[in-house]
């Protein structure tokens, strides 16, 4: 009973009839994962995909040389690795647990066999991955388009958008992980974030929580129509 | 009549039985694009999406000091502006037409109901994002651990991979919009051609086609392990 609660949660699977519930229950497993476990990697071979109950983890690239990309840390609720499930066979990216996590895996075939006869659950599915396209192509704008002190108040200005436009955000992950998040070196981030107070943009918290004190300015520098002194 | 049989040759429809190819060909809408013309600018309300039929469009994201990053050149019979359509209301790019091109039109609220009716649609829809994601992890990938030179070679390998593995590539773009495929400039792409070729990793056969003569090499690059002299 527990686990059909904690899937009618799930908003990936918002508006599903009790019966197509169960069956979900039914095909799902439970995965706990310690912090630092590999959940999967690049070119594993996708016999399913991720919801993340709780815990955190991150979706990353890597490069030979070690450096590592994060595309995506997903919030609890949210799914991951659902890319194979629809196209292709393989995981395109690395999964890590960042903390103690615990998910829900979803096997394949029986997913996509449920997906068939459920209209709900196929445009819940085409939303999240639509969603992640659009996320997507922010992040390929903010690479090449934008220098690291725009990118990093477009990932502020995003924080505050998804808390409906909170003016206090918690960074809920590592300067590290934002870093590599941003496709830059934690050195640049601590570099920018103090000339980010200095200039009142932003003022920092507590250790991972800062405050937005001028949000046009942030928009003006995340669009390039303004630079850091 | 003839209107069907395009439909039906679109992959995205693949498998869909004679009455639901009745169905697409009633809303659809067929639009003429002149060479330089902007079918949709980010922002645009999303009112529907695209299937090129022929021609050639560019989708891309735009600095504001001008500098373009193109994230994909569809090929006829590939879908274009489809992310509004499941997620949010707005274009998340611009899309411009490189020649005289045509393309269908679906629009997004007489789609969607049909897709609610029509699994064999809803997975192949799911597909067509899920392979956009594939390669958008990709792009991310390459712009943020891979130099120039890595994300030519990975080029080069995705459009062989794309033709089955040939040897024989045409370029079916500019150098100009290669360079903003790629995140780099026209001189730098310039440079590094040359330096393939010297190496023995390619050769330029006409125009816009180039000739993989170093498969190996090209591997080497794209990951990293090897670097051009």
């Amino acid at each position: 009973m527990e686990l059909i609660n904690q899937i009618a949660a799930i908003p990936l699977f918002e508006g599903l009839p009790p019966d197509q519930l169960k069956d979900l229950a039914r095909i799902v497993v439970t995965k706990v994962i310690k912090r630092g476990q590999m959940i999967f990697s690049e070119g594993d071979e996708g016999t399913g995909f991720y919801v993340l109950i709780s815990g955190r983890v991150k979706i990353f690239k890597l490069a030979p040389d070690g450096k590592e990309q994060i595309l995506h840390i997903p919030v609890p609720g949210e799914p991951f690795g659902e890319v194979p499930v629809f196209a292709g066979e393989r995981f395109p990216a690395y999964a890590e647990a960042l903390e103690d996590s615990r998910s829900l895996f979803f096997p394949r075939s029986a997913f996509v066999s449920l997906v068939k006869r459920n209209p709900a659950l196929t445009l819940n599915m085409m939303a999240v991955l639509a969603r992640r396209l659009r996320r997507f192509t922010t992040m390929i704008e903010n690479l090449s388009l934008k220098e690291v002190p725009g990118r990093l108040a477009a990932h502020f200005l995003y924080l505050s958008e998804r808390k409906e436009g909170a003016g206090e955000l918690r960074l809920d992950i590592s300067k590290n992980q934002l870093a590599s998040l941003l496709g830059t070196i934690p050195e640049t981030l601590s570099r920018i974030l103090a000339r980010m107070a200095k200039e009142g943009l932003i003022e920092t918290v507590g250790q991972r929580q800062i405050r937005i004190l001028n949000r046009a300015g942030l928009e003006a520098l995340a669009e390039g129509g303004k630079r850091l002194s």
